[in-house]
């Protein structure tokens, strides 16, 4: 087989088997050349996921060697989405009554879900997080994008108990909206004593990813992180801490005056 | 640049961005290469993707030339993942009271997502789908997934209306447990006269897809296709026709002998 036939293979394997350790060997049997081409091919990749801001590839060496692909997003690829997003955004035509801000079409968007995954995948990589949970409806999508840059599965909490999720974990909370909720969790999606990411579309007070805080204690597992799509500049504290990273943040909806003001997120600031 | 660093980059390009036709000229601008080159490169890329069956690449000669890369998914691949599923899924442990079967886990893989997206976008490749729309919960991973490969929105339709979703229209409808349930979709997710595909990820009667079907009409939408990641042997006659695709067939659960038989689905059949 030719290199750059080769290299075509290689490539496609890794981009779609993010962050999880390939072997060597049977890479190597799978393209029928010697282990030493092999590691020239990967020398040629890496270095241009490295120059493009892919991301990195890990080898191990050995005759248990492996090749990992870790996704990453380079600042400038993440600055130019947000500038993006947030003139998508401010567009005023998306102020609902109550001030509330029209984003699901954004959320349903590939190329908006692709580039927030990657974003969230590249901030939490570092976290061990072994699953991504989000409250059903609006998060789902983003967390189905950061799990599958992560390589780690998706759950879901519901706000209802249905059947066909068996039994479940309930918790009651207060909402934004002063009201009384309940949330709950399958005991079958989430083992005991897990690292769990958190991700959702939208925080204020941050009081769903309280709650969703919470109900990982009833699972005895640790929360390792917690991503949003927009967050609010107001109020300051949030719920679950400070320690949340957002990609956009709503400044101000002015419903009267027709303007909506939307800056970069916390993403940025570390 | 030499050739090899350029197949990395293309590769990746072609992968990122499926269904969409990429501009020869801005390639070879970024690649600062002559046509020929990256003609050359394509060709190469092309034989690769075929031989493995991850797809076409469609190019379209001339100075507006473009290429685009169509994501398939071959038979041998389709029908091991099928039987996989169906392994995994006849685990009696998933047998829930009343005789339904517990799957919200493997909903949640990204590799289960990722090839179930790929059998949807491989079967409704041709029917000029703009939009895929599913129903709140379970089936948006499915969708998202799907649009991803297809490379167009996911929209999803709520079980109640939701300030943050704008101006609604709803529908009533009679669910397969004989109840009156309504679903409604944002006025905004979805314009006019537009060709839709959809995804769910579980079919017995079909009542649910039936509905969808029928609020599509508000929108004066036209449904290309339904398809499914489990659909049930009984009935045999659905609710929305028998022209859907389902990647598993749901035989038959035996609550007392706690026997569960999956058998591979409709996307067989064609």
């Amino acid at each position: 087989m030719r290199r750059s036939e080769r290299i075509v293979r290689i490539t496609q394997t890794l981009l779609e088997h993010p962050n999880r350790v390939l072997s060597l060997t049977d890479m190597a049997d799978r393209l029928s050349s010697a282990k030493s081409s092999l590691s020239e091919d990967l020398a040629i990749i890496r270095e241009v996921f490295e120059q493009e801001g892919w991301g990195q590839l890990e080898t191990q060496a050995g005759a248990a060697g492996g090749v990992r692909y870790i996704p990453d997003c380079s600042r400038v690829q993440a600055e130019q989405f947000v500038k993006e997003m947030a003139t998508v955004l401010a567009d005023p035509e998306r102020i609902l009554p109550g001030g509330y801000l029209y984003m699901s079409d954004i959320l349903g968007k590939p190329e908006v879900l692709d580039m927030a995954g990657r974003m969230f995948a590249s901030a939490f990589r570092k976290t061990g997080a072994e699953y991504v949970l989000t409250v059903e409806t609006k998060g789902i999508p983003l967390a189905v994008s950061t799990s599958r840059y992560l390589q780690i599965p998706a759950i879901v909490v519901r706000r209802d108990h249905r059947v066909t999720e068996g039994s479940a974990v309930s918790i009651n909370y207060v909402s934004g909206s002063r009201r009384i909720q309940t949330m709950s969790l399958s005991r079958r999606s989430l083992p005991e004593r897990k690292k769990v990411l958190l991700i959702d579309d939208f925080m204020k007070a941050g009081g769903t990813l309280k709650a969703m805080t919470d109900l990982m204690r009833e699972f005895h597992a640790e929360v390792v992180g917690v991503g949003v799509f927009m967050s609010t500049s107001e109020p300051t504290d949030k719920l679950v801490g400070n320690d949340y990273i957002s990609l956009t943040t709503l400044d101000s909806v002015n419903e009267t005056e027709r303007e909506v003001k939307v800056i970069p997120g916390t993403y940025f600031e570390s």
